[in-house]
Formats: structure tokens, sequence, C-alpha cells
């Protein structure tokens, strides 16, 4: 399998460096989608864009629905503006838009200039908006006819049309009276209808419609409490723009969430593949460790302050670490519990004090539970309940301080417009790492007295 | 706005308090959807079931979607089966099976004896499914027609049953022949077409199909790969069994995302919602945390080991917690960028030595540049070059190991079949921290004549 495979990126290699058109497509035929994108990925950016060059426009765009974004972009910013843009035109319109919104300005202009004036036009409207917008994820591709239509011209225009109408939604067709939307077409409803009549007649009027400005937890809740497949976009002014799909919404969700994913994991600057340059991935990584490197050593530095305390009892300098990994724990499960409630709309931003109880008295009852885990470990091992008893409670507090912060603050980011994905946990750890390396240390000093040295 | 909510939720209780239907509906109606789910999300569960009992089936199904999934299963177990099987027979067949799915087999059975045979043997065949391959996410809502029907009949029959397929995804209808996919017949077709013409002459024969058992990923890419907004799912003997949408696999494909992610931060058995029972919460959190709180013992006990080097020189103590944090985040940031290029087919689970020579040089370049700044703040605090030389060794070496095994790790359990969501973060935090703290202290136990004391 393994092996097959390599072969295969040798062929796809040698085809391109031979400069076969016709032995390129037979190899690419010859292969599951699956293939193609991971032989593809693997190449170098400059046998993608030689790749790209030798395939038909149509072709090559399907090959670019498949890529990750960033291979993509970059392969636009190789090829020739001409070459960019007879490609593009073959993709659907939201992704001609998301495209050419991650080119350099330049770039995108110079493309733009290449395409025909009715594309160009509808791209530069669509990337006008943010990609999580009706506006950013409605297509252009519609059915729309003037209300004042007859069936028999319908069907005409369908008819004529068949071929570019192939790859557009079309159950409905979205009927207009100057500019602004009037109604939906159900085009079943054709079927039954004498040619003459008017389509003023059977469609239906004042059809849910949603704002270009309409975010995606919006858009989300229109799908779920309703069963159409697409739903029309107006402008401020109630003139149709676009449609934006229940696919789209709900792909948009899915890309959401996985961003979301890699920035509480700490891949933060654009994603990363694997396939590119070493120094913009480490550069991009070290980035977000260099400010968690800064916060740890200022957690840390509680530490510092009670260097005699822990050169008396050694013992402690075991627990500091489990202390601030099971906070941890604790915490981003809170973290986890917020994010997936604002998500689904279950909770709202403001309501803190809500959530903070909520939180307390899990935070308790497994406070206990780790407290006495910990303590019991540290009895076992030295024999000292007193150390047990330090470590211990320092645990269970500070489980309870690491629920209500992981808690409450992706609502108080959130509230404050700032991305709890990203936020949150370097806040979380932070704050509980202090407090926790306190708690013991504070509490040993304390307790010194009492405490067995060593 | 916190205070007309409170007020809001009042007056659903009370409504339900005085049984009033009618009141209730006008309540229901008069508000946005997202204030439902909300509002009825905080209702006891008593509630919630006696607020369903008021409403007319159809309406209560639709409340039922609105709902998060853990809410919905619970509402069926306390109403009645016939009840039950009122609401359910108003959804979907592919919600319906996720939900029969969820339910204990006994109430599961109870509520389909209630059901209409038809309805009772799809909702069955579909929840013997997983709900990650095709036979989970289809549905049993689309049009088919034998292959010997005419334009007429097929028009006729949209015609009679307009309001049963109002709900339908219906660009195409699947034609069967002897029970067996034969074709697609694209229903816009139908208009140009001779009323007693037979269907056989304008389907498309050999339509791309998916087999019941075909895995998210690979519905994924074949949506991925082509424009089409469902794709027929047949069996093994090729019999049509469902159709599953482009909707359908990106939603299962936007739930899997926020599992995972869940999954990484703790929240393990099954979803928890803040409304859920304290003990149910605090328990499940508590079987995650009990696992980490045995493997963060383990990974100190190297501590433990090294209390006389600790003693000497205590301001390794300091650092320990610094180490076991960085690596950690390193560590994660390789374990998202696996896990990323899994779900997108970037990489296979067997190319472990590529993902690995991959994060080297990443964790070479990176673990320099951190142990540069863990060395600098040493230096800095203590005036000690040597502190700073062991610290910041012990942190390149160990940022190289963390993203080793973050790497690869979601590698090899993918590939041992085991869900790298769950298991990458404790492995990869557990052998980190170990390797961290043996090699601060054995570092420092071997260079303790040049150390400075204290």
């Amino acid at each position: 399998m393994a092996g097959d495979r390599v072969e295969l990126w040798r062929s796809l290699e040698e085809v391109i460096a031979a400069g076969a058109p016709g032995r390129l497509q037979a190899l690419l035929e010859s292969l599951p989608p699956s293939e193609v994108v991971l032989a593809v990925s693997r190449l170098t950016d400059a046998d993608r864009a030689r790749l790209v060059e030798m395939m038909a426009p149509e072709a090559a765009a399907g090959l670019m629905e498949g890529m990750p974004e960033p291979q993509a972009v970059d392969l636009m910013e190789r090829l020739s503006p001409e070459r960019s843009a007879a490609i593009i035109e073959h993709l659907p319109s939201d992704e001609q838009a998301d495209l050419l919104g991650e080119l350099e300005r330049a770039d995108a202009d110079a493309i733009l200039s290449e395409m025909s004036p009715e594309q160009a036009r509808s791209a530069r409207t669509l990337s006008r908006y943010p990609d999580d917008v009706a506006g950013g994820l409605m297509v252009k591709e519609y059915l729309t006819f003037p209300a004042s239509a007859t069936v028999a011209e319908v069907l005409d225009d369908l008819r004529t049309h068949a071929g570019r109408y192939s790859t557009y939604q079309v159950q409905y067709a979205y009927v207009t009276r100057e500019g602004r939307l009037h109604g939906v077409l159900r085009l079943r409803d054709l079927f039954f209808q004498p040619r003459d009549r008017c389509i003023e007649g059977i469609l239906k009027k004042d059809p849910l419609t949603v704002l270009d400005t309409a975010n995606l937890d919006h858009l989300r809740e229109i799908f779920e409490h309703n069963l159409f497949f697409g739903v029309p976009v107006v402008d401020r002014r109630g003139r149709l723009v676009g449609v934006v799909t229940r696919a789209a919404v709900e792909t948009a969700r899915a890309d959401r969430s996985e961003n979301d994913y890699l920035k509480t994991q700490g891949i933060v600057g654009g994603e990363e593949l694997r396939s590119m340059p070493l120094l913009l991935r480490s550069r991009r990584r070290l980035a977000w460790l260099s400010v968690n490197v800064a916060l740890n050593i200022l957690a840390a530095s509680v530490i510092a302050f009670y260097q005699d305390t822990l050169a008396a009892v050694i013992a402690l300098a075991v627990f500091l670490p489990i202390i601030s990994d099971m906070s941890g724990c604790s915490g981003n499960q809170a973290v986890a519990v917020s994010m997936r409630e604002l998500s689904l709309g279950l909770v709202r931003p403001t309501e803190v004090l809500r959530t903070w109880l909520k939180e307390l008295w899990v935070g308790v009852m497994n406070g206990l539970a780790l407290g006495g885990l910990v303590a019991s470990a540290a009895w076992l091992w030295k024999g000292d309940w007193m150390l047990g008893l330090v470590v211990g409670a320092a645990m269970a507090i500070n489980t309870v301080i690491a629920v209500s912060i992981g808690g409450t603050v992706p609502l108080i980011l959130r509230r404050m417009k700032m991305d709890p994905a990203l936020a949150s946990g370097p806040i979380l750890t932070t704050v509980t790492d202090m407090c926790g390396f306190f708690l013991v240390l504070s509490l040993a000093a304390a307790c010194m007295p009492w405490l067995a040295p060593g």
C-alpha cells in the first residue's frame, strides 16, 4: 500500500516533468479522488503549478475544490492572472469569493480584471462579506424570473439554459418585482399549470428570507426549524442578492468548529499543513508558544517566593505539577461545556452568575474527590497526614477555582467580543497555576510546625 | 434583556401549570425559535414532558428537532409510548432512527410497536446502522418509480402526493428495476417530454451510488468532487435503501468535530448540558479526571526519585511545572495538526516516519527557541549560567520529544482503531511530563558540582 503510493507520486512527478497532458489526464482519471488529493498535496509548490498549467481549466477547478485552502491560494499566486481567472470561473461563486478574499489585493485585482465582467462583479460583491455571514456563504447560482413572466416563458428559459442550470439547486426559482424579492416559485408546481398563466398567480409570497449580514448562528437556527434546502438572501433594501443553502451553512459550522479546536490547541496564525515550509510552520507555532512561556514563567514565579518553604518540605515539589495539571484538566472541562452551550444557544453570554453556580457544585464535589485522591497518595508515600491535608486541601480549593474560571471566562470573552476558543485556555491555566502554587505553598508555610521535613 | 427572559420562562411555567394549550401555542408562536429552545431547555424535565403533552404531535416534533439530543431522549422516556410514537412519526426518518437508537431497547420497542408498520420498519432498519455511515445518515424520504413508468404516471403521482412530497428533496427521482437501482431521473427533464413516453428513455443510467456501509470520510470526498445535493444509497445487492444528502454529511462532520473537541477537553461519557443533574455531571467528569490524576501521580513520581538533587538546588522546582506545561503546549500543537491532516486525508495512518521527520525539525527549532527563553529566565533570576544550561537543555530536548509524540501518536492510535481525540492528550502529557522531569533532574544531578546551591 505505502509502496504503491510512493510509486504513484513518482509517476505523477514524471508526467509533470515530461509535460504530457494526455498521460496526466489518464493517470488522474485512474485514481480515486482521495488519492489525487493526497498525491497532489505532496508535490512541490512549483510542480503543483505546472500540473495545473497542463490541465483544462474546468478539470483544474475540480482539483482545486478538493485542495486545502492554503494550497489553493498559493497556487493562484503562482499562475498567471489569465490562467487563474480561467480556472476560477469554473468554481461556484461562493468559492470564487473565498479564494479571492485570501489573495493579496493586487493579485486578486489582476485576476478579477481577466474574468468576465459579470463574474468579476459578482465575485467582488461576495468577497466583501465576512466568511461567516449569509453574504459570504451565499451563491449567485439561482434561478430568478420577473413576477410578470408566464409559465411558458419560465419553461422555455429552463429548456434553453439547461446546461448552465445543471449545477444550480433548482427546487425553487426566486421571483422579483422592481428588483426586490417578491416570492418563490416551486418549479414542480409548473407541471400542473396552463402555459399562458402568469407566475404571479402560483408563487408563494412573503417567503422566508435572511439579511445578507445574518450570522452563522442565526442561519443554523433557521435551517434547524425549517426543512428548506436553501433560503433567499436579501440586502437591507429587500433586493435579492443570493441564496444560502443548508449544506453551505453546515459546512461553515463544521469549519468553524474545526478551527476552534485548532485554536484551543495553539494552532493559531492560519491553518498549518505539514507540506508548508519549515520556517513558516515553526514561526507560527512559536508565536503562540512564546506567549505561553511568558505566562508560565509568571505563574511559576509564585514558587520562587516560597523557596524556603519548599526547601523545608521538599516532597511538596512532587505535588506542584500534579495540582497544576489537574486544575487545568478540570478547568478545561468547564471551558468545553461553556463553548458547547454557547454554540447550541443554551446559555447567553450574560449568564455568568448562573453558569458559575452550576460549576461551583461540580467543582466542590470533584474537588473533594481529587483532593482525597491526592491526599491519600501523599499519605501513602510519606506517612505524613499533615502533608496529605495540605496538598489535598490545595487540590480541592483549586479545583473549585479552576471550574469557576473555566465555566465563566468563555462567556465573559464572548461578551467582550473576544474569541473564547483562543484566549480561554491561557487565561485559565495561568490563573489556576498561580492559585494552585500559592495554595500549596502558603498552606504548607502556615502548617510548617506540624509538617515532617524532607 | 435578562429580566425579560426570566419573565418569559415564568410565563411558560405558568401556562404549563395552568394546562392551557391555546395560551401555550400563542406564547410559543410569539417567540423567535432560539428563545424557545433556551426557555424549554431551562424547564424541569417533568415540566418539559408536560409541555410536550399539551402540544399537537407535529408541533412537538418541530420543538424536538431544535432540542439537544440528551434532552430529547429524556423526554421520550417520560412520555407514553403512544405519545412518543405520534411525535416521532413527524420527524425525518434519519432523526427517528437517531433518537430510537439512543433509547433503552425496551423503550424503543414499545414506541416502535405504536408506530405505523411501514414507519416502524424503516426506523428499525435505519437504527441498525452506526450514526456515521451512509446507512445511518440517509433518509427514506425520496421519490422512486419503476423503470416501466411513463412520464404521465410520474406526473400524476407527483400531483396526487404533492402534500407528502413537500418535505422531500425532489430534484431527482430514483428509478428501480426488479428492486435494484437502475437510474436517476431529473424531474426537470419531464417538462420537455411527451406524456406517453416511458421514463426508461430519459433517465440517467449507472448513477453514482454509495454503499450503505460507506463511512463519513468517503461521503465527504464524494460531495467534495461532485455538485450533487444527494446521492442514492444501495446495499450490497444493489437495492436502493435510501438517499444521503450533502447537508446530512456536512452536519455529521460538524457534529464529529464538535465531539472530538469535547473529548480532547475531557468531556467524554456522553455530552454534558448544565441542565443535567449535578451528580451525573460530576460523575462523568470525574471518570476522566481520575484516570488523569493517576497518570499525573505516575509522572510526578519521577520527581520523588530525585528529591536529593532538588533539595540541593531548590530553584529547579520553579522550572519543573514550566517544562511540563510548555511541553504539553508544543505536543498539543502537533496533535492538532495530525488530527487535521487525518481528517483532510492529507496523511495516512501508516505514514508515521514521514510525520515524525516533519515534526522533528519544527521541534528542534522551537526547542532551541523555548530552551533559550527558559535558560535566559533562569540566568536572569539566579545569575547562574549552569542552571540556565540545565533547564534550557531539558526544555529543548523535551520539546523535540513532545512534538515527536504529539505528531505520531494520533496516527498510531488510528491505525490501532482507537480514538485519537480521546487518548492522544493523556498519553502525550504523561510521557512528556516523565521525560521532562527526568531530563531536568538527571542533568542537574550530572552537573551538580557546577550548580550553585539554593
